[in-house]
């Protein structure tokens, strides 16, 4: 389509020690269900996709899977909470060329593969008041 | 309709310390639109929700209108950054009354006065690891 648009919130993504914990403590009180489980190595991340029995926006779980992961820096000086939201987009490049313009700082220039088959980039942090900003453009939407 | 059941995610809260800086800057990246702005006086916070263009889940902003607002408290410890997530339901006491027989911590037992028309309450951070969860029932819904 190539527009700079961001579509819905696709999820909100909660940094935790014990993913299975968590996971059973969300099934009970807020009535999500666990869609998908996935490992992405290249954040070192165990995550959990818990979804609203109608869909709309998830939970996302993240359990680091080594001392060295951005999720275990996170925990160390925070605790568990949230770490990220997420929006999805209908196109990457196009988003993202239009951050550049406005002058957003951007964690990732270009991007990168994501869970769940998807491309991702982040939006610094600095430039939306504290809020770390993921961008989804998921391939078989 | 007496459920005990969650609905959407009506929005990700997020403290700053400038309300109207924050809405140019989350209109102009994430083209969201300020659909209501609202002072909540029980709370002393002035409250903006953005919504996306299509709808679905909303920002809202919290500035404190006072230095004893929980805001004001929330910025001083940890700067700007979400605060809370809200999830609507359709019926507030179904809700806290599952809630308290499954043993979940809360913040109100009992239904309080919130933004927008609706009657609120908050499940405790400690029973979801890290996350403040708001529970709103929309009256005019």
């Amino acid at each position: 389509m190539g527009n700079g648009v961001l579509e819905n919130l696709y999820h909100v993504a909660i940094a935790v020690n014990n993913l299975n914990e968590v996971e059973k403590i969300y099934e009970t009180a807020l009535g999500l269900k666990v869609a998908h489980r996935e490992v992405v190595e290249d954040q070192k991340v165990s995550t959990s996709m818990l979804v609203p029995k109608d869909g709309g926006t998830a939970i996302e779980l993240l359990e680091p899977t080594s001392e060295d992961s951005p999720i275990s820096k996170f925990l160390e000086k925070r605790g568990e909470g949230i770490h990220h939201i997420c929006y999805k987009v209908d196109d990457l490049e196009s988003v993202l060329a239009r951050l550049k313009e406005q002058g957003v700082r951007l964690i990732d220039e270009t991007p990168r593969e994501g869970a769940y088959n998807s491309r991702v980039a982040f939006i610094h942090p600095k430039a939306m008041n504290g809020v770390l900003i993921e961008l989804a453009e998921l391939k078989d939407n």
